[in-house]
């Protein structure tokens, strides 16, 4: 092992605005050595998630920043090669949030052993069986508690986490009206996916009166993933009592300067409504109870989801970018080898 | 009657900024006849919110803006001169949301009787019987969900609300900061109604600091009458799973340009927070419950509060533009005139 090289991605410097390969660079290191309690993997998936942007600002989260130098934390499936923890032999599966190098080194406890009778791909577990599945999941069910017969509307309709969405909603027998950025993007929600109506952000003229229009009872649940000015335009239409689930607000991911939070904030007084801060994480120990659900319908059929593999760890930046763009489709997840050379 | 005047204010045109003598002028009408169902009070008292200056927006809100050309929406002290309601009778002591004027006609749904043996101040049906003191009483143990041992935060705390609140959540056995606009409001909310502490947030220097300093743990509940900077400065103190019970944003009120939301709005996913939009006219079915527990916690001597009574119809203006200068100590009553004349 130790004359193997660990390639890494590590942050250089913050960045502004669309990271680039002058704030996120490659070296390569030695394989690092798991102490007592730690596992060592070989990372086989990564998860290029929009949430990584947010780790790279030098600012209160819900997770340390990023250290400059540090290599770049991520969501990962991996094998274990070298186990110090009891719970963990090597040749184990396992996901956890390691980072975007061939090697981590990770306290036991941090891992989530994947099932030695998983019939699933791998990479499963980064998406529907992962935190992209879990966030709606558990973001519907338990921070929106949506209930049969309400109207929801889904931000970011046709990405990993709000196509997943939508389908439970439809599914938990709501109404659902999805925000997309292309007209293929919302001819798959609606007629693939089944959304009740989708609209076109970009085209459909004011995005206030085209959410009127879809939902003229108004909005009992709204599910932000973007903030800005979609936010803004969901906060116009809100019934009484609605519960927004905050769960992310890309478009202000890459900005430069101090984003605000919406103008219609006081919409939220006004219509007495709930803005409930969402993190999958609090969800973690009902995992198991999610994945089943979740494998239950897939086998049933009544979840489709979609997956952007990109092949090699030398494109996982530019996988990254591509996030940003609104051009990926489906959960994006970068396969660093083949499976047969890990 | 027929003879009477109607001294009114209207809204004349919508303010920007602090209203002016051109937005809200007076003039004299007849005196308004009740239909069937209907009530003409005298009133005897105007309650002076700053809310009413979010009713002069045209934007929608809780309830319809006032139209240009009506008279200014406000609840009202008033006895009842004429009924036509199977419920009211003349003489009769109601509160209701009527009117700057000295005659309106109401609903009879509308009204809430005072108690035949009331033994308090009329007054009090402004104040602490009415929604002032059920703002905080609901705001604090419903939308905030106060528990003994949290930490409260009070903005405003030398208001109408934010002293009453600070009292209601200490009888619950909560440490409770207080924020206020200067010494003296800083004195009088520690050593006069028992705050564990407070702070002065125009001489504190940073107050994201101060704030860190008075409640090291963070804050469980932040109640808020005031949005703007305040409010950053508590959304960067928030401790995980913090409740914003978000009662009003006076900050804003006189603002010309669109006011956004907080720029620390990611902080509410950052902690898994959440903002509830609170109208305390929602509890308005269990008012007496909260009368009743406010009238034997004034009886038992643990709640105080301070009334500023501005004296004749003439000066509701003025009392009025008093609140948005910080100056008002109390919650501000006009007394239309003596009792006795009425």
């Amino acid at each position: 092992m130790t004359e193997a090289v660990n390639r890494q991605f590590y942050l250089h410097q913050r960045p502004e605005g669309r990271p680039t390969s002058d704030d996120v660079r490659r070296r390569d290191v030695a394989v690092p050595s798991p102490g007592q309690g730690q596992v060592l993997i070989k990372n086989l998936y990564f998860s290029i998630d929009p949430a990584i942007r947010g780790w790279m600002r030098d600012e209160p989260n819900y997770l340390p920043p990023i250290e400059l130098g540090a290599p770049i934390r991520s969501t990962t499936v991996g094998r274990v090669v070298e186990s110090r923890h009891p719970d963990f032999a090597e040749g184990d599966e396992v996901w956890g949030m390691n980072a975007w190098e061939d090697y981590s080194v990770a306290e036991g406890g941090t891992l989530v052993k994947i099932p030695a009778d998983n019939q699933y791909p791998l990479q499963y577990y980064l998406d529907i069986f992962g935190a992209v599945g879990m966030t709606p999941y558990f973001g519907l069910l338990e921070a929106g508690q949506i209930k049969s017969g309400q109207t929801v509307l889904m931000s970011a309709a046709a990405g990993a986490v709000g196509s997943l969405g939508g389908q439970i909603a439809k599914i938990k027998g709501c109404k659902v009206v999805g925000l997309a950025g292309s007209d293929e993007k919302c001819r798959w929600i609606t007629e693939d996916l089944g959304f009740d109506k989708a609209i076109n952000y970009k085209t459909c003229g004011s995005l206030v009166d085209a959410i009127a229009e879809a939902c003229p009872e108004g909005v009992d649940v709204y599910f932000d993933n973007v903030g800005g000015e979609i936010l803004d335009a969901a906060l116009l239409n809100l019934r009484d009592h609605a519960r927004i689930v905050f769960c992310g607000a890309i478009s202000g991911y890459n900005a430069k300067e101090p984003v605000p939070g919406p103008y219609n904030w006081w919409q939220i007084l006004a219509k007495s409504a709930v803005v409930q801060g969402y993190l999958v994480s609090n969800y973690f120990d009902r995992f198991p109870e999610g994945v089943k659900q979740m494998a239950q319908w897939l086998e049933e059929g009544r979840i489709h989801f979609r997956e952007e593999i990109v092949d090699g760890f030398e494109n996982t930046l530019e996988a990254f970018q591509k996030l940003f763009d609104g051009t990926n489709e489906g959960k994006m997840i970068v396969r660093v080898e083949d499976d047969s050379a890990a």
